[in-house]
Parts: C-alpha cells; structure tokens; sequence
C-alpha cells in the first residue's frame, strides 16, 4: 500500500513537469470540480529539496521492496547515505546516554524517585531542576523558550565565544530549518527581494525562498581551494543582483559548510561581515555543524557572534544552531535555536509575536537543547560515560571521512576535499561523454543519472549535486560519512564506479 | 532581565502603533543602517494573535515580579486562563501515564530491560513494538510520519467513523497549527484569494491568513442560537466576498467550536458541506476538541469526515486533530495530524514535498500521537488507571464548565451560553457608557480595558473578544475551565465584575 502510493507520487510528479492545466481561472469554480495544482500557491509549486527527493523516495520504495521475500534487488540494505541522520537505522548511532537519560526522567518524573539507583546522581538532580523550572514538558512554554534553557544557552555561547549573551534574544525553535523559514519570511518583503546563497548550498535555503518568493543569489565557493569562501566573489554576486534589480536583503553562510564540510577561517569570516556591513545585510550564520570539526586545532570553529561582537561591528546577525548534528544526532527530538544581534528590541518584538502564533517549540527539543549547551562537567558521576561516548562518535567520525576522501581520491575521474567539518563529503566526478548522452536520454541530469544508478545497483542513496548547486560543467554528489563498515560501504561504491565507467566509456 | 525586556518590547509594541519610519527605500541601505521595520515583510507586521498578545505579555511580567519580595500586587498568584494549556504549572492537569510511560521508555529503551517491573506488561510490549518499528526517536522519521502510528491514526478514525481512512492520507504534524499554516499558505495562490472563517474565531486562522496575504471571509455564528453555524449564514457570506473580488478557497469549520465550544448537529454539517460543494471550496475541518464533550449524549461528535465520506461527496476535506486538547493536554510535545480526503494524488504529492522541507514533525509528539488513538484495551493492564484518569479529566472539565457558565449567568450584564464542548466559556458582557469612555480614553477596546483590569486586579489572564472577532457592539472575553478550585476563581471573577460595574456605573 504504502509502496504503490509513493509510485503514484512518483508518476504524479513526473506528470507536474509536464503540466496541461489550463490558466488560472479567476471566477470560482464549478460544482464538484476538484482541486487541483491549478488552485495551489504558485510559490509552493517551484519548491525543490533534493535531500528528500526523487532518490529518497526512490529509496523508501526499494526499503518497503526488501521487506518483501523473493525481492530481487541485487542489494540486501538501503544505506541513507543521503541525509545527515545519524540515529537512522542501519546508521544507529547511539544517543548520548546523559541526554536520553534526562528525557526520561522529564517525560515521566516519578522515576526521580521509584527508580533512582538506575540513573546517576547528577542526572536526577539535574532532572528535578528542569522540572521544577519547566513544570511538565506537556504545558506549553514560553513561546521562545523555557528561561532556564535560554539562560544555559546563553551561558554557552558567553563561554564558547568569551562575548556575553542575552537570554532574551535566544530563541528555541523545532531545529534549525525552523528559525531559517522565519527568517527568510521577515526578510522577504517585497518582490526582486533576495538572499545571498554559498553554492553548493544546502537546499533548505533555495526551498524557502522559493517557498516565501525571495530571489536566490549565488555565490560559488572555490573548489580549487577546499571549498573557500571568496568575499570578493561575494560581492561581485551582490553587484550582479544589483544590476539585475535584485535588492539583497541577507547573507547565508554555512560554516562548516554543508554540504562542503569547509570551515571558515577568522580573517576571512571578518572580510565578511565587512561585505554584510557595507550592503546593509543581515547575516544568517547556519552554524549548525560547530561541533563537528575533524581537524580541530588547525581548523578551528570560530562563531560569526565572536567576530562580530568583539568588533564592535553594527552588522546585524542571526546565528542557528542545532541538537540533531554534532555528536548529539538528536534529529528527531527537533530542537534548535537561534541567537539574534544587533537586532532592535522592535524587530525582537515581531520574532516573538511569530514565534507566539506556532505556541512554542517541541519540550522533548529544548530538552535536548539544554543537554547540548550544558553537559556533565568533570567531576560529576555521568562525566566519565559521556565523555567516552562522545570522543567515540568525533573519533569515529573524523577517521572514516579521512578514509572515505582518500578512497574516493583513488577512483577514476574523482576528486574530494577532504572535509574537514560537519557530516559529508561532497565528491566531484567526471563522467564520459557515453555518460552524459545516456543521461539525456532517461532525461536526467548527469549526476542525478548516476546517483540513480548507484542507488539501482547497490542500496546506497545519495544526493546529486544538482541538488546544491554547482559550478557549470562539474558534477557532484553528496554523501554522508555516518555509516560504520566503511570498507564494505566504500567497496560497494568503488565497484559500482568502475563499473559505471566501463559501460560508459567512450 | 526577564522583565525589563519584556517591557521594553511592550514599549516598542505601542511605538510600532505611531510609526514614524519613511516610506520603503528601493535603492540598498547605506553603511551601519540597522535592520528596521521597514525591512520586514510588510505582511508580517499585520499578523496579530491575541492569545499571546499584550495580555499574556503583562501576565507575564506580574509572575515574574510575583517571585520578588514586596511586590506589592493585590494577588499572589497568575491564573492563565488565556490560553487552552492543562498541564501548565498553577493548573497542573496531570499527564495521562500510559503516555508518558511510553514516552520514557521510547527515550530510554534500555528502561525496558532494568526496569521493567515498574511498568505495566502492556506499556513494555507497547514500548517495544515501537521502537523496533522507529529505531531511535532521535532519528528523522519519514516526512509524513512514523509509519506504524499513521496505521493507528488510520484505524482510530476508520473506528470512529465507520469509514475507511488510508494511512497514505496522514500527515503528522508539531500540533494542529502547523498544518494549518502549510494548508493556507497552499490555497491562497494570488492576491484576492480568501478563506471563510467563522467570527469568533480562534486567532490562529486570522494571523495565519495575514502572514500568507489571504483574505478571512468572515461569516457570524450565532450567539442567541448557541453559537450554531448557519449554513445561510455561510453563503452570504462567500456572495458578499465574490462581490467584493475576494475569491474563497476554503471553509474553516471549528467543531466544536473555539472559543465557543458548540458542537454541530449532523443536519447542519451536511448544509454545509453542500455549500462547500457548490462554491468548489476545500473544507478546512479544526476538529481537536473532537474528545472535550461535556453533553455527550446529547451533543455527539460527528467527523466532517463521516458526513463527506458516507455521503459520496467529493467535496476536499483536510481534517486536522492534536494531542494538546481532549484528555491528553499534551501540548508541550508538539503532536498532531492531518487528514486529506477527496484530495488528488498530486496534490498530496505536493504536501509531502512541503512537509520534506521540515524534515519530520518532533518524535515525542508523534509518540503522543500513538498513544492517544490507540489507548489500552479494557483487560489490558494499564487500562483501569487510564480509564480512572481519563474520566476524571473529563468529569471535571465538565463540572467546572457548567459551574462557571451557571455563575457567570448571575453576574450584572453578563449572559454565557453553557459551552457543550472544547475548554472555554466566552461570556457576553455588556459594560456601562462610562466604562466605555474610559477605555476610548485608555486607547484600548472596551473588552481589552476589561480583561486588563481584571487581571491587574486578580491575576486572572483572559483574552478579550476583539481577539477573536464578535459582532458589532458586543463585547466578550475568553476563559479556558481548566482551573481547579472554581470557588475561589470564579469568586474573584465577581468580586472583580461587581466593582468594575460599581466604579463606571451610569
């Protein structure tokens, strides 16, 4: 059932490209005519999000396939390479245990006490203080945010940064993606308005201006250099929409970068918030992956809130952070925040009217907020576990996307940074002529032709560059560097390649 | 802090009423321009949505300077009875514990094995079953849901209604409004486009429909009737619009209803499905009240569902249902879910697309969501003490709505009709010219200036009726009967109506 529907879908979708629907009509309509995309917000129509697209769902048929005997794939697992997920099944990385132990006792207090010799001290006593603070996590709280967990957030970017924080300007979203769309929304204000977009891009970005009619403008990073940001090339994108009467309202950089990886050096990130300050651009700092940095002391994470608080800089900054990457994973729990700066209290006061109409984000989130910023210190009963588990998951981490970059370096026709942040790596491939030709044909774009192929032959979903954008000319994908076993994970992409090669070669 | 920014906001909310910006530049800003109000999405700057309005602002305040000494306020205490929130601290409605048993127990699978004979054997299997089918609530889920709980929402309306319910047709959601919000920013395609809302209203569609440029249609229930819904009413209202060049698109329904807690005969819900079908509008069906019925017997739920479904209508329903009302209160966890019926393929497909861009709705609430259309069975053992729960929720909502609406009745110039369903009364009151002429000389509408004294006075939050719409020359206000200790509530409700009736008598 749930497979046929995902195949009309597909069939449904591919019909929309191909749209026979006559002009909209302005009368009403008549009796019994259904509804149709006709009737739909243009604006929602021209979404794309390649993360969950084709292949994804492409994926989820093949998964639904091989709960099926006899299903003849010639696979045995879908591998969600596709998606930051790391608690996924068939990725499961396990949850920190501080944190879910936290969750429990918040969901279900009584267990402070009839069952207090299974958890450690400092979580019970932790425990009691949110619950004492939250009253229960099924009442609505403050539309952004319980107090408590602001001011630990607060507390967390004074110590990251060694610049103070206002716990009236944090606000608690349902992840990141969340506080984007609002931002983008309020930013958005009249038609030819735009956004400034790194390309490649993570596609909520372009999803959400499409959604809210904001201009994407483009700014490329530089391959040649592991994927730098060039400020001068971000100008040159800010005098083009100009030109073209595009009317820049804010400047995305994602740092580390996703899907890149590439971390952001401070001098660079200051030439930044000069371009921001110099246009009048509200910086939107997805900051999302700061703790996942494989290459820690030469390549350290510096936050656009250090750079420009200690500056003195006007330029106003909105920062987002999430629990679901890091080595928290906690996707599922949907919690996040954002800090804004350099903001007026009146522009503060518009966030949280619209923050007050969604009621207020998911508890089970905030939770999970307030175990991210605030963990257990040394010294405290639950320190010696999670400092094991989570040096385990960086540890993890760092080494297979080093593998994977050298591995993917040795194929044919393939290049990849080796990221040294967040979740991914972001490979180029040069496909043969043969390649390209057999694309057209299935009317694909040549990397989507070859993701598909991959996913086909052996399991593993990835997302084709398109999806993020990319240089004219280059063609990429994106995989994630979550999934254990890399040697047979590698080796399954290795041959699907050199095969690909082989029938294509021209 | 806390409270000196909140002022400030309020200071800033009454500047923002005069403002004194020029018109929007076309040309970008110059150097060190902060980001101002002219800057935002001139959309969002007209949302308004009362019930976290300046009210619950104040309120706020009061209870922070509650925790001073010497606070000099004639209460001790805020009573929120602002806003439909049970489990909210000073209320303190208790969770149901079979939910949050297995909340705990999907946080912390590990419970199941060291301590599983502190639960029931019924919440372990449960417990079980569920994380096999979802691997870790801190994973992503599919976009639409978990699909094991869309089968138990697809069976619990299949039960409810006598009608087939397709899994492929849920889509959970972070509560109600979430989908509510995706489904006006769907249908309000071009400027002109409108929705029929029902006056009063509960603000979420008004705010809603203001940050997606959509037109309320609104169309007055009937308070000497009850608050019942004309379906004449209805229609009018869809001819007035045509004539103005407003085109509907949609019919929000609020059964029963927010703030007026009617509950609609069957006679009628077909009347109105029939209207819907023949100005081709999409039924918006706000059904989360479906489980707060304090007049069962007489006063039966009926799904909008049912009547479309068993009538072979074709007319397109999206009906929307949450864990934050009925018994379960759960509202801190962010669950609910939507229905589409008589909704093609592609447009499903395009609903999905949008509800891929924010991932997945938060596990916890998708969790509450199981649990809530698939309780424990009588035998099963967990069912004696959710049965006990659950009726004593029910028995004394209904209790505390009939006592309230009895006292209310008593009061000088005050007639409530006795809500049959959801969690509040919205009593008329009818206040002297003096009173009036106080409040025109406060600024503020007279059932504002009311339920601004009332809590300076008491402590006691309400939202006036503005907030929700009225008829012209009426004037009303909200509370929830979520209170405990009715006596000492609503004394002060007469304490106060006596001396505010006595100070501005004519």
């Amino acid at each position: 059932m749930a497979a046929n529907a995902m195949l009309r879908r597909l069939l449904h979708t591919a019909a929309r490209r191909n749209p026979k629907y006559s002009t909209r009509s302005i009368s009403y309509k008549a009796n019994h005519m259904p509804l149709t995309l006709n009737d739909i917000n243009p604006a929602l129509l021209k979404v794309e999000y390649a993360v969950r697209g084709e292949l994804a769902i492409k994926a989820e048929l093949y998964a639904q396939k091989l709960k099926t005997d006899n299903h003849e794939l010639p696979f045995d697992r879908i591998i969600t390479a596709n998606i930051g997920n790391p608690q996924a099944k068939g990725l499961d990385q396990k949850p920190v245990t501080f944190s879910r132990q936290i969750a429990a006792l918040t969901e279900y207090p009584e267990l402070c006490e009839v069952a207090k010799d299974l958890f450690p001290s400092d979580v019970i006593a932790r425990a009691k203080e949110l619950n004492a603070e939250i009253g229960s996590v099924g009442a609505y709280s403050h539309s952004q945010g319980v107090p408590i967990v602001r001011k630990s957030v607060a507390k967390f970017i004074a110590e990251r940064d060694g610049y103070p924080a206002d716990p009236e300007s944090i606000f608690l979203t349902a992840g990141a993606s969340e506080g984007v769309a609002l931002l983008i929304n309020m930013l958005i204000s009249a038609p030819g308005d735009g956004i400034l977009i790194p390309i490649p891009q993570y596609p909520l970005y372009t999803a959400t201006l499409a959604q809210y009619r904001g201009v994407p403008i483009p700014y490329l990073l530089d391959e040649a250099k592991e994927w730098a940001t060039d400020p001068a090339s971000v100008e040159e994108a800010i005098q083009k929409a100009l030109k073209e009467g595009t009317k820049p309202k804010g400047l995305v950089i994602i740092n580390p970068g996703n899907p890149t990886g590439s971390v952001l050096p401070e001098s660079i990130m200051k030439q930044l918030v000069d371009v921001a300050d110099r246009y009048g651009l509200v910086l939107l700092a997805d900051e999302v992956y700061q703790d996942n940095l494989h290459q820690r002391p030469s390549q350290p994470f510096v936050s656009f809130k250090k750079v420009i608080g200690s500056s003195g800089s006007k330029v106003p900054l909105v920062s987002f952070h999430s629990i679901s990457k890091g080595v928290s994973g906690e996707c599922g729990r949907r919690g996040g925040y954002f800090e804004t700066f350099n903001i007026s209290p009146e522009i503060n006061s518009l966030i949280y009217k619209m923050r007050s109409v969604t009621l207020c984000p998911p508890l089970s989130g905030q939770v999970g907020v307030e175990c991210l910023v605030r963990p257990p210190k040394a010294g405290d009963p639950s320190y010696d576990l999670w400092k094991k588990e989570t040096d385990a998951i960086h540890e993890a981490l760092a080494n297979r996307t080093k593998v994977m970059a050298e591995r993917l370096n040795k194929m044919e026709g393939v290049s990849c940074v080796d990221s040294p942040g967040a979740l991914y790596l972001f490979p180029q491939i040069r496909l043969p002529k043969k390649a390209h030709e057999a694309a057209a044909a299935a009317g694909k774009a040549p990397d989507a032709f070859y993701s598909l192929a991959l996913l086909d032959e052996t399991g593993i979903c990835t997302v084709p560059g398109s999806g993020f954008g990319q240089a004219e000319g280059t063609l990429h994908y994106r995989l994630t560097c979550l999934c254990e076993g890399v040697d047979e994970y590698v080796g399954k992409l290795e041959k699907f390649h050199k095969g690909f090669l082989d029938k294509y070669r021209d």
